[in-house]
Parts: structure tokens; sequence; C-alpha cells
């Protein structure tokens, strides 16, 4: 599993660090960025996973969202993939900004000509840990994820999918309910096929219904003025529904005037951070 | 002085716009970003002006840096031009990325063809305080500048050539000797000629030699790993003695293991915006 890193940043006393590999579940070459805070020079820190939303890299969230100075002083290696595997050459990959390239929804896809190279499930939750424990100071048993919209999605159903695995979930804007929005049904169904409960899989609101699993304790923030909230993609409204009846804790702030942006990002970061911190280091 | 919104986000409480205008003193259009503090909801905010590097543009420190929340809690309007005209077709503008477009280098040019547009030390020390005063709820007698590398050369020589014009003034990993760094001798031959005595007036050690100003209080902060300033493109020490020389109290902290991204200037943001609101403020 060798890395090969292609970019290394002091910020706040730690480490911003991006590495390229060549992946297998997703058959390509494939870069993550990786933060090593200060407390990572002398021990095992915990690990927080951040799961972009449509059209990121593993840039997005490094340069525009202002974790650093709260993972610094948290002590966290916070972990940012890629959002799809790119350049595989598949008819299409690069048609749309919500579907193939940069849209790989945390699916394993089982349609062709997808299902080859679109395992970002299995990437985020086997593949990543897999390399990261192998290779950086972190603590396996000590492991959270957070993400935005669609990233929202994939931390969401990541953490609804494996009870335990993480010790906390929260998320930004995320896509609650994909299987009844326009983005998720796009994508569903090119990758999935049209039987629809394949589709549930890896449809939070539904797999809070039969969520079996441990106290999860999760945080979201979704700004008022967000346009995909007004144009029905998001769909918070099911989950914390969903949530309520199961008697899952939810803690969901609607932010009056903020948007979609990573300037709403930026602005609550901070807060997320220190949620997964009170869990990662009890 | 019509003002064209580009954009306008939520961020700490207050809101970080983009404008467009016709510029006069650059003839053509040109864009600014603005970040207005709740405080500017009741009441006018001191203005503290941000100049960029090298093939920046408005949105590099706006979406970078992370000085949103000290802005937002120290009460201030920042304001961030574009490093240069855009678009005046003139021939070679684009041709090389440290001269022409995004290498404005925060000087009035003198010589053809660049004398038309490439003002750009009228446009930030004129032209834009004036559109600010008239459009923003800012107070005109408090004003202090900053910036980064060729931006950085451009905030000290902005307030070294205006004795009182601005509160205080800081930089990160500034161009202090442009006459005799690579970087200054070509912008400088191209938009200034060859008469050498043009060039000193736009540079900031030898600006400080005969600076007959009031207190001027100077904070730089340099990354020890800054590739720039290990070729000589940056030469602070130059600017130090001559600060010495005179007694300008100037703060100079070299950082250990940082370099010239914004990685780095995010780690001292807050500082800076702290050093700049302790006067502003007052």
């Amino acid at each position: 599993m060798a890395l090969k890193q292609i970019s290394s940043n002091k910020c706040f006393g730690g480490l911003q660090k991006v590495f390229e590999h060549d992946s297998v579940e997703l058959n390509c070459k494939m870069k993550f960025a990786v933060y090593l805070p200060p407390k990572a020079e002398t021990g095992k820190c915990p690990a927080l996973y951040w799961l972009s939303g449509l059209t990121c890299t593993e840039q997005n969230f490094i340069s525009k969202s202002g974790y650093h100075q709260s993972a610094s002083e948290h002590g966290l290696v916070v972990i940012a993939p890629d959002t799809s595997p790119r350049g595989c050459n598949i008819k299409g990959e690069d048609e749309s900004w919500d579907f193939g390239t940069g849209a790989g929804f945390y699916v394993d896809a089982t349609e062709d000509p997808w299902k080859t190279n679109y395992r970002m499930y299995s990437y985020v939750t086997e593949e990543l840990p897999q390399l990261i424990n192998a290779n950086f100071p972190v603590d396996p048993q000590r492991m959270s994820i957070f993400g935005h919209s669609m990233g929202g999605h994939g931390a969401l159903i990541c953490a609804l999918k494996n009870p335990g695995k993480y010790k906390s979930v929260s998320a930004f804007a995320p896509i609650c309910n994909p299987v009844l929005c326009p983005w998720g049904k796009k994508a569903f169904s090119g990758y999935l096929g049209t039987d629809q409960s394949k589709w549930k899989a890896y449809d939070a609101t539904h797999l809070v219904k039969s969520y079996p699993g441990s106290q999860l304790d999760i945080l979201i923030d979704q700004g008022k003025d967000d346009q995909f909230l007004l144009d029905g993609q998001l769909l918070p409204d099911n989950f914390i529904a969903a949530c309520t009846e199961k008697k899952i804790p939810v803690v969901f702030r609607l932010q009056e005037g903020y948007d979609h942006s990573y300037y709403f990002i930026a602005t609550f970061i901070t807060d997320h951070i220190r949620h997964h911190a009170k869990y990662l280091n009890a």
C-alpha cells in the first residue's frame, strides 16, 4: 500500500498533507488529505473522517473550512478523501456535475459500467481506514465521521450501517432521504439500478428506522436560506421524524440566513469538531 | 459609482460580499470583496484593507485565510481588491504569472502600454477607499492595511507613502526590497521604466529611510521555510535594518516550519487582525 506524498504545509502547528495511492476498491489512483495535529508527533490520536459534497475534491475542505485550529487544539487527525474515483474512462463519467466524477454518493455501485470503480462506500469504511491506521499515528478504536451535503449523507449512512464503528457523527446540510430527492434518484438509479430496496440500504432516513445500534449522538447544522433545502434535495424533516420515532437523539440546528457554502461550514466547523472531540477524547 | 453585487454569503454572523464596478483609475471592470461584520448593521465600523499576492484575485483571501471569525468579533469591515486590472487587451498582459494580470504590484505605471490601466497604487489608496466610504458603513478616519507577499509590499508602501492615513500596517512574507529582487526588477522595469529613482518611490526599505511620519507599528510574519525567502525575493533583513536605523518599531516574527501558503496565513491571521483592532478600535 505505497503512499506518495503530494504536498505538506504547516498549519496551526500541525501538518496538512495530501497523498496519492492506487486504490484497490476503486481501481484507480486516489488522493486524500490528512491533517496531523501537533499531538501526533508524540502519540496516537483519534481519527475524524470528513466526506465532501458534489463536485468537490480533497482540496475544498482543507482550504476553505477553517477546521485546522480546532483540530490542532483537540489533537485530532482529520482525513478528507476525494468524492469519487477519477479518470476511469467510463463513458459519461464527466457528463454531469451530480453524477459520475465528483459524485460517487458513497455507495458501492452494482450496475455496469460503474460497479468496477464506483465503490466509495467500501473505500470510505474499509480501505481508507486500513490505510490510515497502517501509515499514520491514529488509534483505530477512536474514529468519528462527518460531512457536507452528499458527504453529510455519506457520514450518516456510514454511521448508521456500522453501529459502534464511529464514536460520533455530524453533518452540514446533509442529503437525508436520497430515495425521495432528485439528486438521490439520479445517482441511485444509475449506480444501483431500479430495485429500490437497494436504494434504501443507502438512505439515512430508512436506515434509522431499523437502526439496532448503540448510542449515536447526531449533530446536524442546516442553513435556512440553503437553496438546495428549498429545492427539496435535503429533506431533513423526514430524517428527524424517523429519529424521533426511534428515540435516537439528534440535535438539528436551523441556522438563520446561512446557505450551502463553505462560509456556512466555516462558521460552525468548530462546534462540530468540539462535538466529535467530546466522544473521541472521552 | 454604480456597484453591482456579485455574491453575498453569511459567515460568522456577518456578510461576505463581492461587488463589481467600473474603475476610473484602471479603465476596466474590477471586483472587490467586502466583509460586513454584525456590528455594521447598527453603526459605522473601521475599515481594514487586505492586499493579495501574485496570481490572486479577490477570492483567495476570502475563501482561504479564515479571517472572518476575528473580523466579526472585532467589528471590522474588511476589504479585499483584486491584484491587477483585467481584460485590458494589452499585448503580453497574460504572458507571465509575475507580471501583468494578477501582478499589478500596487504601483501607478508610467510606461506604455501599461500606464493607461495599471494604476493599482491610486486605485488602492484613493479610488477604492472613496467607493467604500460612500457605499458602506465605515468610519473614514479609521483605516488600516495589511497584505501577503506582493500585497505585503503593497501594504507597507501604502502606509509609508501616506503617513497618518493608516492606523496600523502588517504583512505576511512581504516583498520588502523590490528594487533588489527578481520579481521587483521585472515588474518595476516594465511598469516604471529604467529610472531607478522611480523604483525607490515604491520600495518599502527605501521609503523607511526617509519616513517622516507619525508612529507606525508594523507587524510582519515570515515563514522560515518559505521558498521565496530562500530564493531572495523577500529580503526582510534589509527592511528591518532600515527600520532599526530609523527607530521605527517593527515586530518581525520568523515562524519555524511555515511556508508561503494560505495555511501559513490562516495560522496567524487572528494575531494580525487583533494587531489592527488594537489601533482601529482604540
